[in-house]
Order: C-alpha cells, then structure tokens, then sequence
C-alpha cells in the first residue's frame, strides 16, 4: 500500500485514475508517491482495490447496483460522491470536484486506450479547464497537457514534441524545434505540428495566441 | 497467405496497414478477404511480413537502412515506393498514392495505439481528404469514420454512436438517438456527442451543414 495518505501537500498534484487503459505499475507508483489526493472513478475501483492502493476519493454515476458499504468498510476514511449527470463524463466529474475544492493541479491515468471514442474525448475535454485546473494525462508512451500561452522548459536535444491543436490555434512562435513555427497557424485534421523535435539541449520555448495547443510528449 | 491477391475488384476498398499497435488477426483477415490492395507502411513490413500476408504496396521514406532487394524477393510482385517529405506522415503519403491511382475508399488497420500522437494525428487526418478518399479507421474496440453531409443507416437498438467533431460543427440534426440534436453545434474539447446510442432498431439519419463531424463506434 502506498504511503501517499500520509503525506499530505495541496501544492502537489492530485492523481485521479479513469477507467480505460491501466498503465505500468512503476509509473502508477512514481505518481502515487507525491499524490496528496488519489481519486478514482468509477468503474475502475475494483482495478485499483486489487493493486493495494489507498483511494480518497470515489466518483461516479454508479448506474451498475453499487454497495457503497462493501467500499467505505475496505477503504476507510473514504469519501464516495454519486453524481448523475448525463452531460457529463465521469472524468469531467472528477475535475469539477477538484475544482470546488481549490485544488490547481491533477495527474490523470488510465484515462487511454481501448475505445477511441473516450480516449479522444478525455484527450480533449481538458481544455475546458483551462486557467482552472491544470490537467496532465499520462500513459505509458505519452505526456499530454494543455500549453499555457507562454511556455518555456529545458528539454535534451532530441526529445519529439508533438503539437496538436484542439480545433484551430493561430500565431504560434516556437524557439529550439527543428521545424519552427514564425507566426503560423495549426488546424486539427489539416496541418497539426506533430513529431517535430528538439534542436539543441536547453530552453525550447512555444508561444500562441488564439486556441488550444496541447503538448504530446511521446515515447515508443 | 490470405487470397486476396486473387480476387481483385477496385469497387472493394483497399487496406492500409500502418505502423502502430496490432489487431486482433480475425479483423485483419476479414478486411484481407475483400481487399483488392494492401498498402503496408515503412516500418511495419517486417510485421506483416511474419504474419504471411501478401503486400501490394510498400510505402514510407524509409529513413532507417531500407534493403529494397530483400522485400523485392520475398513479395514478387510488390511495389516498393519511396517519398522522402517532412511534412506528410507515412498514412498522409498512403492516402495521396491511392487517390493519384483512382481507388475511391480504404479501410486502415493498426493506425492507433501506443504513442498519442500518432494516434490522435491519424484519427484527424483523414477529414483532409474529405470528397477524394472514403476512410474507415478500424481496431480492436473502434470503427472511425468521416461522416458524409448526409448519413443514414439502419443500426439496432442500443449501439453507441459517438459524434466527435474536429474542431467546431455546426446545424446538426439526428435522428433515432437518444440524446437527439436538433440544429445544434458541437466543439471538440467543450461539447461532443460522445456515447450516444440508438433508440429503436431501424434507420439512424445525421445531417450536418458545416465543419467536419467523425463517427466513432464503439465497444469493449
């Protein structure tokens, strides 16, 4: 059982754990070890019982017959929030509930794989939070995040960075990528900045104006 | 080896077979079967190859050592077709030698998995092709296609049908879901029709007027 109920710091990201794909257990753990809140949704509870992990929080719609009294008695202190809202995801329940309690920052797993129709959905809904919560969705091959406006960070030449834009996002500036963006335009399905690459070990710095770029950091 | 090769018949879509996670081998024989062509890209020929299927068509840029002479061999007849250009994908390059060979539909096979930017690129980029090649993107849990202005089919009570825009479409009209639209707009990140389901076995009718709406449909 991991130690993350312990130590208890809000400046730490939350972690909550979506119901697709699981990831590697080490990097489940890398992200438990500094997790001050671990919410976990739905359907996905009995997954996460079975690898000794420690849940805060339980969120869902719960529409199978769910015995709440079966997880409070395994998981005490538990908190368990049924929500029915058929306009929502569980995960975009989730994010609302962080949101309401203060909280800036969440790492999200196993919220890819399988069915491309949620895969795509959780990749993208994060940007409806944007200046509210700052989401980071991990995987075993991939890091995706929202890009702030103005982003800048140390990278070691040639790390791929893929940048993908939610819809369409205009004058787009990059410094230190291989194939660098001067004033430019990206449109999803059209002219995305996918698989470009860091030029030389240091700062590459991304700046737009209009839309939403996400950041893929990916590996395979 | 499958016996597709024999039977040939340009009205049948062709089958790309791309580079990322395998699908199940019942999927992949059943699109064989019916495929006048199978296009297989760059790096996943030594995959296929194993698998004992028949390759057409070999495409990529080949930035590895590529021994041209050992597939040459072992697939007579095939042909081996290199396009160095940084800024169209292997399946971007697929797509634009079957358009240039007159073939109006293709169904593509291993194009999602692992890496999400790959993935999320291959899923979106086949709306650029819109009116000159008919895509359907297939793996184990999904069925992605490009929805036309005008969509009707007959599909049984209960199926999920997920309406996933690229980017913002609008004047949507459904018919036989069950959380119709009518003349309604969808934006990728903000408000999708993911998970929807059909009501009543019978016709299922979409329209929409502007933008670009994937139908995703799903299981796992």
């Amino acid at each position: 059982m991991s130690s993350h109920h312990i130590v208890r710091d809000d400046q730490e990201p939350a972690l909550i754990i979506a119901n697709g794909e699981s990831c590697n257990r080490e990097l489940l753990n890398q992200l438990l070890e500094w997790s001050p809140l671990v919410v976990v949704l739905d359907s996905a509870v009995d997954r996460v019982l079975e690898l000794g992990i420690k849940i805060d929080v339980l969120i869902g719609d719960f529409d199978r017959g769910f015995d709440y009294n079966r997880y409070k008695e395994l998981q005490y202190p538990i908190e368990i929030i049924k929500i029915e809202d058929q306009n929502s995801t569980d995960l975009d329940k989730a994010y609302n509930y962080l949101i309401e309690k203060g909280i800036p920052a969440v790492n999200v797993v196993w919220a890819t794989g399988r069915r491309m129709d949620h895969t795509f959905t959780n990749l993208t809904n994060m940007v409806k939070y944007a200046g509210q919560l700052k989401v980071v969705l991990l995987d075993d091959y991939s890091k995706v995040f929202l890009l702030p406006k103005h982003y800048k960070k140390w990278y070691p030449a040639g790390t791929t960075i893929s940048l993908i834009p939610i819809g369409h996002v205009e004058n787009i500036y990059t410094e230190n990528l291989d194939y660098p963006l001067c004033n430019e335009s990206l449109t999803l399905g059209f002219r995305t900045g996918s698989s470009n690459a860091v030029t030389k070990d240091g700062t590459v710095s991304i700046r737009y104006e209009k839309g939403y770029l996400l950041m893929m950091e990916c590996n395979d």
